[in-house]
């Protein structure tokens, strides 16, 4: 047991950095500062934020096409895998995709030292990501890799438990989510940002891994919370970050943990579903 | 608006108790103390815990069958009958319920002065439940009154989203939570407990109210946090408790409310959802 847990774990870090909006090469400038900080501290995978290739801010569809680029040959994504590769150290990130036919999204890439293991886009648009972005049209693709089964998610959609749950229903040991948070109105000063809430419950309630990176900063007066996250499958924060620049690590072991997270003896959120006695479909009525 | 909202608001309150193993009668005193104090205090709605009529903790079957009642005729819920025709005041509270074909419930029920209003059945059962109840079969059921659509679900229940999100599908305002937290085993010390995250997450991503009613004291080794708690739309709570005798009130206004929460321009989790998108049925693969 000890010994397939050493084979298996891994550590994750997330790299919590201040994009800024249309810079693509200062950005990956930035991200790359993340990457190595990263690699150095010894770990096998590295979140980057939302839109961590050229911000997030966007006026208008025409700035966030010109910020955009396509999965194969962008600037950015080449730069990622080039460090990958060089590192030994998975990259997940978030970026803005524009694609052949025109589509413009607010993606997400999972990228291993020798190539793309998964394209994310996401699904449910915030305020105004729906002026700059198409909504996403993958689902939650989940692919197997050396360290677990591993889906993405990009920030709001932690909010909307459908997302965390379609992950865990295809399979998923882990979840990565660039995000760029934002301070609740109403967030109590005694109180837990809403983010960690969020990614608690949602890894409680799955009994999934959770590692979310987010930004800091303020573009074009919206102001971004930082305090990345790493949650394992009971939920609690094995690591978090202030609101300024940095790298945050911790152990983690989705493959080992798998008998365990089955069997848990006190709860089994995920085991315990009883699909037949659920409404799920369309608002029947009264508010959305 | 402000008079539209003074005709719908009301006080909700959660009393929170200690129910006796099996002692219907003397629980049936426990809640008429819990349910004049709320009225006195000028609640309209009082929620009483989970398994309030005759304890939780039950070595086997034959045990939980002793202490059940059915729903018509029950010593317990003509009692609440009563108190709330005397009263004025709207129960929920939680019973073991037995049925004429031999069937044991986790329920709760919502009584208004003039009768019966709605019956819930524990959907997910918890831990050793599975010993002593039925898992439910009358799914979600959401009822109109005159502050909001309400429905129910009980403690463990809020661990498994989908059971907030059958609520709100099915057009609830309000949520009424029968609960008897006990302790997360690996709670963080500077965390608010895990049933709040689940209150706090369900309410906010259902952008509905929550009433959660808790228990407190130890039945036969099982510790239980008391803690209820009432959270509104936005998932930040208006009201808790510690971990003795008390009740707790807030004044809530659901259907006042509806406009705002339906526009809110900052989140909008139920409205924004993209059902097409979603993975929600039998796990795919590993885990569960």
């Amino acid at each position: 047991m000890s010994e397939r847990r050493a084979s298996t774990g891994i550590t994750v870090a997330c790299a919590q950095m201040d994009p800024e909006l249309g810079d693509i090469e200062g950005n990956i400038d930035r991200t790359e500062r993340g990457i190595r900080e990263a690699a150095a501290r010894g770990a096998e995978l590295v979140v980057l934020p939302e839109c961590a290739s050229g911000g997030w801010a966007f006026a208008d569809r025409g700035e966030s096409e010109r910020a955009a680029q396509p999965l194969v040959g962008g600037p950015t994504i080449t730069a990622w895998q080039k460090l990958s590769a060089e590192l030994g150290i998975w990259v997940c990130g978030g970026f803005g995709e524009s694609t052949a036919d025109g589509a413009l999204y607010n993606s997400s890439v999972l990228i291993a030292p020798d190539g793309v293991k998964s394209l994310y886009r996401k699904v449910h648009l915030w305020n105004t990501e729906n002026l700059a972005f198409d909504p996403g049209d993958l689902g939650y693709p989940v692919v197997e890799t050396p360290f677990g089964r591993v889906g993405m998610l990009i920030c709001y959609d932690a909010w909307i438990p459908e997302s965390f749950r379609s992950l865990a229903v295809r399979g998923a040991d882990l979840a990565l989510a660039p995000s760029d948070w934002v301070p609740n109105p109403h967030q109590p000063a005694d109180m837990p940002p809403l983010a960690h809430i969020m990614v608690t419950a949602g890894a409680h309630s799955n009994q999934m891994y959770v590692a979310a990176s987010s930004r800091f900063g303020v573009e074009r007066g919206q102001e971004f919370i930082g305090r990345s996250a790493i949650a394992d499958h009971t939920g609690w924060l094995l690591a978090t970050a202030g609101d300024a620049e940095e790298v945050i690590t911790a152990s983690i072991d989705p493959v080992g943990s798998r008998e365990q997270r089955r069997n848990d003896p006190f709860n089994r959120p995920l085991g315990d579903r009883r699909i037949s006695q659920y409404a799920l479909g369309e608002v029947e009525t009264g508010l959305a």
